[in-house]
């Protein structure tokens, strides 16, 4: 007989999971290592040997998470929208996010804020994502032919941090940064023709 | 002879003090009782006949701590100033803030941001102090017969706080958000006119 069940995963993985789930949740000075341990159902001991730190534990879980989270907002750049719909899709993801309830903002943004160190393993990973989405902000103006796609670009990634801060805070949906996004976007690209 | 000193804080004041220091630069889940007391050198019983609670202390905090944040971001309303010129002195104040160094974002998102909790007292304070940046906008907004002053108010307000979260986190200055703002203004003013 074959168990229909997949098998499970293992310790790393499983405190990985469950460093996920708690560190976006509640943050990451509020979770400590026991409360892992107990979440993922693995032996502190056990955690020791698969990480050197909690620090350690942050800085993976981001790794490890990141990707997950900005496949929710990029778009295959080969499809056939235009780079201002594949902008704009990803205020629309992040209304989404936040009109699902349950959203506690950016995670990148969050663990790196509670962190307070620049040079911490775990911001350095956050920054490493921001800079993916201000990367593809910046792809998407230079094809339009905007007059400074990397301005641009941080302009909009700046947007996209204060809607998701104020998502978070407010449980406001962050409508108006879809139409600042337009604003900035068209002003942008018509000075450039 | 008269005492050239000044009379030493009460231990209210002292502990609302140490918290402002403490929770601003390291946070609020980073900093517990014990070390409040000992940074306010106020004893921990004496903590407790002043406050309910920790999240008190953290809500009380804000409160008092509030009005000098704000106050260094808004200009006196009746000044020569043009609306616009208000609206860009809160980017140009945010720029020299991260300038200076040692910025770490806006405290009222950070802490509310940490609490995770939009109903914590501190988080109630934290929506009041970002509504009053909001209607300062908002009031600029309408003195120059913006297009929709409440929409481009909110807009300004993403605008800063993404870049006050940019500017702690990577140490990035805030100018792309001045530009911004510059343009987010510009459209929904001569969209009025």
């Amino acid at each position: 007989m074959t168990s229909t069940t997949a098998p499970r995963p293992k310790p790393r993985e499983r405190v990985l999971d469950a460093a996920a789930r708690l560190f976006i949740r509640e943050g990451v000075h509020a979770v400590g290592v026991d409360r892992l341990a107990q979440e993922a159902q693995v032996s502190k001991r056990s955690i020791y040997q698969h990480f050197e730190s909690k620090d350690a534990i942050v800085a993976d879980m981001l790794t490890e998470y990141g990707p997950r989270v900005v496949a929710g907002y990029f778009r295959p750049e080969d499809d056939d929208r235009t780079p201002r719909e594949r902008v704009l899709h990803v205020y629309d993801a992040l209304h989404r996010a936040a009109e699902a309830g349950d959203y506690f903002g950016c995670p990148f943004v969050n663990v790196a804020t509670e962190l307070r160190d620049r040079e911490h393993p775990a911001a350095q990973v956050a920054q490493h994502f921001k800079g993916e989405l201000t990367a593809y902000f910046e792809r998407q103006a230079a094809a339009a032919g905007a007059a400074s796609p990397h301005v641009l670009a941080v302009q909009l990634t700046l947007l996209f941090d204060g809607a998701s801060a104020s998502a978070a805070l407010c449980g406001g949906t962050p409508l108006a940064a879809r139409l600042a996004a337009e604003t900035l976007w068209d002003a942008a690209v018509s000075a450039a023709r």
